[in-house]
């Protein structure tokens, strides 16, 4: 695919300025599969920061069915479509249009449909090819910083800028690093009937992902996404020693939730993957902004891994069963 | 276990009572596990009903960790464990109260560790014998009901208590109606490794609870929750038509997802096991609550689904290789 440049920074900035005499009681971030995932180190951002808004983070269709009173003009939507044409997550952009809300959505392309449902629109770059802050993440950490300092007076916007722009050379380095361990998890198991990942915080968006689409979508090997404070309450019963657990650990305020989780795991399991960001070199990233931006790392390195394993099992990422080529 | 009379309707009253000055910007209800998943249909109430205030559900240590500057005097933070000694949901309950929020424990016995960090206290009744609005799920339905009716002014709670105390019937009903169906899950997945559950709105929390506690826990047997809506942006494409899939339907506003993902399911695999709330006769509950209170109907049949199965394949629900026996 041949995607046009875009000018993610301006967008935003302008985003922003459209917006910056609104107030907000309440953000939703809204998005099916993979696009809602990389919302959700947004939903954690508002969290971690926010005193005054809260932010929802909700699948497009759960969110329209709900129908919450709270979605009204006080609230803000943002929306992610790859293509701009999951019928779901158009259909959430009228829907929150209509009830008042001031709407922004983000894609690929340009003049999607999505895009048409939106007041206000940003196009991101392709994640293969593009600057990390010109990626689907990119504009997300943007937009929501940019909220953030403006319904919340955080200074965050600048800065957030200045760690996105640092963190090319961090992924591109910690690709290298992994790629060994990439090989090593795609040998190790291409004949696996079920895996099972672990993460907190803003990894945990990456266990999701890379569970539901990377494996189930992507490789039709079941894999089961937990989170590793619930962990303990149910699923580790599960593990046994040759359970294969691909075990993702941030550097973000939960990081003790997926330490735990290890430290049982190494005692009770022979085959943990880990993909830790302890491990990588964040160079001029600062302190704060490693937990935030290490999802973003986790997601490149996952892309790694089922790579791997697709090439292992010689069963391409891009095949399918069923989506877009049935009715459903 | 002999637990001792509750009081939940009279309790219930005390605390609502004890907090009817306070204005609360923000709810959180903060558990572990099956605990956690049982405050996933309030979270739905709050969302369904509420402008004003934002319902957050988070896992104990998640909670604590995010360390949210929005867990202040303005929030009410309601917090359950059975037996009232769950390490994490005893620290998020003080923790809570150091930030000076309103906090409110339920468990099923007195004077237990958690019910000491917390400022009001509701004991509840054991689920196998108590009647649903004296179970956990009933505190919860009634706690939320009340605080939305303060602080939203919706005329709430009395028809909450009124739908609640005409639920025993229904259940006991859909659970003459369920026995062929539970045993024939038994028979039917007895020699599966992996199965999967469904569910959107309050019914997501029963496929929770069911794969994670039920089945992972309590029967050592893969089992992959999925949300209906969600379903379709990956996880469907593991679909086979031998794939075993607990249907869990209810009737709430999100009933659409479901019969979606139901009328996908009917062409793609022949071993679909629904528990249908259509299919149940709510006799003295009104349309409105049928929704909401669908979740207890579902995890009544659930419990039975797991007895069933765990009859059939001589595991009993109570093994365990790890919970309270290993450190973690």
């Amino acid at each position: 695919m041949n995607y046009p440049e875009v000018k993610v920074l301006e967008n935003v900035k302008e985003v922003l300025k459209g917006i910056e005499d609104r107030k907000f009681k309440r953000m939703y971030v809204i998005a099916c599969g993979g696009s809602s995932a990389l919302m959700y180190p947004s939903q954690f951002l508002v969290d971690t920061k926010a005193e005054n808004f809260a932010c929802e983070y909700l699948n497009s269709n759960e969110f329209i069915y709900r129908n919450s009173p709270a979605v009204n003009a006080d609230a803000v939507v943002i929306l992610c479509s790859q293509e701009g044409m999951t019928p779901e997550t158009v259909a959430a952009a009228r829907y929150a249009k209509g009830k008042g809300a001031t709407v922004i959505t983000i894609a690929m392309v340009d003049d999607s449909v999505l895009q048409k449902e939106g007041e206000f629109f940003v196009k991101y770059g392709y994640y293969e090819t593009a600057d990390p802050i010109d990626t689907s993440y990119g504009v997300m950490y943007l937009l929501t910083a940019g909220i953030l300092q403006a319904q919340e007076g955080i200074q965050i916007f600048d800065s957030m800028v200045k760690n996105l722009e640092a963190l090319k050379k961090v992924i591109d380095r910690a690709k290298e690093q992994y790629a060994d361990k990439a090989a090593e998890f795609g040998r190790a198991c291409r004949e696996d009937k079920v895996l099972y990942s672990l993460g907190s915080g803003s990894a945990y968006s990456q266990a999701y992902v890379f569970c539901n689409c990377y494996m189930m979508e992507m490789q039709w090997i079941n894999a089961i996404p937990i989170h590793a404070g619930e962990f303990f309450h149910g699923p580790f019963e599960i593990i046994e020693k040759n359970s294969p657990v691909i075990m993702l650990m941030g550097l973000d305020q939960t990081r003790f939730l997926e330490e735990r989780a290890l430290t049982f795991l190494e005692k009770y399991t022979d085959r943990i993957f880990k993909i830790d960001m302890k491990d990588v070199d964040f160079m001029d990233v600062e302190e704060d902004y490693k937990g935030y931006l290490g999802a973003l790392v986790i997601n490149n390195i996952c892309r790694m891994f089922s790579k791997a394993i697709a090439k292992e099992r010689d069963h391409s990422l891009d095949i399918r069963r069923y989506m877009h080529l049935v009715e459903y």
